[in-house]
């Protein structure tokens, strides 16, 4: 019984988010056709992180099991050509072994959030960033960004429905860098809690703008409070990116 | 009686091209459009190229006249409001003078094309670059490219339906560039024929798979026959990134 490993990219914003839900469409459950459409079985994919409504990757993991052998080019070929026109892309097919759990071996997961900062709407970069028209200052959110590194109760950062047991996370790096309009924050760590990086990101834009002193956010982690956290900032400008294993 | 100078980004997508036309919405009819809501006024604004259905512009310039007089500000803010929900957007808005004509004051015009080349189908960049899944050699094209630096006729990489008096252009540049898997490919000049661009980037992808040697685009230039050009590259790739003047 062959374990199959995909690293996929998908456009979020027609979707309720990675899970199977009722209440929309997903790109598992996009991903769970595509598989039947291939080889007739009714499998539900894994994926390394359940990405929310809106939220983009451009290399999501997931793996499932199948009871027949295809070859790997196979399964990426066809799984493009059951998915379409949804976009949703198979980078990368590979068979893996029953101790590869695309969820649980995850070593280290890195998200992308996408500013672009100008007072003008978005066109080409509408649901594929976050436009914040009250200039940042990408140095001084850089600067106060580095409070957060580390081994720390993220509770402030997370969403009052995360699920997780425990708030205490690892966080590896946390990069604010600016390239014309656009600001890019760089995010990385063993896993994230509920909406943790739209979280840091809402309240790193506070300090970009000058509202939050550098120390406010240091302050605001300290605080272990949800109450301390600045307003989340939208799905669309969050990338996942890449995970390690 | 005020001359506005708009500095314009859009999605190309939805629209069937820059110019008003009975097939479909334009771009160049939306702004008339929003300038009625703003104005009153019935009034078409000139654009400084007529890009055909699908290709985006990330700097479109265009100019117009109203007999009232609105700040620059106002107009900018008030277009961008009554442009929505198309993915049309105001980056700028100036007044300018009587002698200003986004056309034939054009000094240069910028073009950029984007391929991505990689085998699998694009999800993020859906209808934003050519997706090209045979390997493509990026020096090579770039090396053949500086061929058709100069002064020439460009009778072989124009459409069959182009109004041009002549094919005699100055190409100033034209750079192929690879980072990762996109390829971007730089062309200025005062002027471009129709399908230029998209003509010397079809050409240009038969040198970057080795189909055509490098000598072949000089070859195909000189013999200024529309038949010697290779396939023209599809809309989506194409970008009209700035006017100079």
């Amino acid at each position: 019984m062959p374990r199959y490993k995909l690293t996929i990219e998908y456009d979020g914003t027609p979707f309720a988010g990675w899970q199977i839900q009722a209440n929309g469409p997903s790109i598992q459950g996009a991903l769970a056709g595509a598989i039947e459409g291939l080889s007739g079985e009714l499998v539900v994919p894994r994926g390394a992180g359940r990405t929310d409504a809106g939220v983009h990757a451009r290399g999501q993991v997931a793996h499932f099991d199948l009871a027949r052998d295809f070859p790997a080019e196979t399964v990426r070929d066809a799984l493009n050509f059951h998915l379409r026109p949804a976009p949703i892309v198979i980078l990368n097919c590979e068979i893996t072994n029953d101790a590869f759990d695309a969820r649980f071996s995850a070593k280290a997961r890195h998200y992308t959030y996408r500013i672009i900062n100008r007072r003008a709407p978005l066109a080409l970069d509408r649901n594929r960033a976050w436009q914040v028209g009250v200039p940042l200052d990408a140095s001084a959110m850089h600067a106060a960004a580095q409070a957060l590194i580390g081994r720390h109760d993220f509770t402030t950062f997370r969403s009052a429905q995360c699920q997780a047991k425990s708030a205490l996370r690892t966080l590896d790096r946390l990069d604010v860098e600016r390239e014309g309009e656009t600001i890019a924050i760089h995010a990385s760590a063993r896993s994230f809690l509920h909406h943790q990086v739209r979280s840091m990101v809402g309240s790193l834009k506070l300090v970009g703008e000058g509202k939050w002193q550098p120390e406010a956010l240091r302050r605001a982690l300290e605080s272990a409070k949800r109450a301390a956290c600045g307003p989340v900032s939208p799905a669309c400008g969050l990338y996942f990116v890449k995970v390690d294993y």
